[in-house]
């Protein structure tokens, strides 16, 4: 997606070990219209007619995942990362490595809100090794629901998380997938 | 809000303890339409048009004030609760006690994506004893941007913690707002 690359290289920033930052415009500050684009893409690239439910896993995956439940007219539901008072049994738990937080991370999903009925695309705004997908894409099998497709935002094609994903023959489109990011800047993977 | 408290009815549940669960549209499977719906309301209840960013805090909050950054056409901002790696210096900080979590948490906020320029609406999905709430404040107040309001779609009216803010002066304004949950179900504050 030609504007997401021209975006990531006009506010994108790269932080000592090749760490992306597009906090301006997608995970922390967030353009809800131009996440609107990106929705409309994601349209483009899937048959989201057939989609029952958007699943993506808090907190950053949120915005992107709501703003495609919007436009494209089914629920949404946003795995969680921690146990709170308020989520009794009945989940799927799939336990991940966050390389964001440095620590093992338990998403958990309400088994009331994603059943072997569903259609589910997975939205999530960033993969580097793809720990946080694999997470999704295990509560999708527990829950016995079609995987309609997993779509993604921004891509660390040198982490190779997500060549790792289409090699196993999972439905994975990255609308942007950066190879390489150092003191030279952005290099995109051309389609 | 007469759907909203409609549909706190139909589908809110009461826990021990008064817990009030709605994550069935609004907090863990989230109603993308419905909260276009709430997000209208609050631009009925608010002047919107003069709003630069709505301020909210992950995760729960983000649905909804993605929703309402859509529709209004302004950025959203969400406060993250925990220190990771992708965030460095130049933080507005704000410690509260998280009774979802029982314990300590701090909000941040990037001093880079909220400022003495910007008109603030702050939205967020529930308020029990606004702890959150008085955390998005503080964030609002050191950044020195002008706070315009602050939209919230329920309110446990029980836990006092709206009513204290409104005290105070806080141009607070809650689309549901149940003074009583228990076994004999939901009662309504009257407007």
């Amino acid at each position: 997606m030609e504007a997401l690359q021209q975006r990531i290289i006009r506010e994108g920033r790269i932080l000592p070990g090749n760490i992306v930052k597009v906090d301006g415009f997608l995970n922390h500050r967030v353009d809800a219209q131009f996440l609107g684009e990106i929705a409309d893409e994601i349209a483009r690239l899937f048959d989201v007619t057939h989609v029952t439910k958007i699943l993506t896993a808090e907190a950053s995956g949120i915005p992107l995942a709501t703003v495609c439940a919007y436009k494209f007219g089914v629920p949404m539901v946003f795995a969680k990362k921690a146990k709170s008072d308020n989520i009794e049994g009945g989940l799927y738990k799939s336990e991940i490595f966050s390389y964001t937080y440095k620590k093992k991370v338990t998403l958990i999903c309400a088994q009331d809100w994603l059943s072997s009925d569903d259609k589910v695309l997975i939205v999530d705004d960033f993969m580097a090794k793809g720990a946080a997908m694999r997470g999704l894409i295990d509560i999708v099998k527990m829950s016995g629901a079609e995987l309609v497709g997993i779509a993604c935002a921004i891509e660390k094609g040198f982490q190779h998380g997500g060549d790792q994903l289409r090699e196993e023959g999972y439905p994975l489109k990255s609308l942007a997938i950066i190879d390489q990011a150092d003191e030279n800047g952005f290099v995109f993977r051309q389609e």
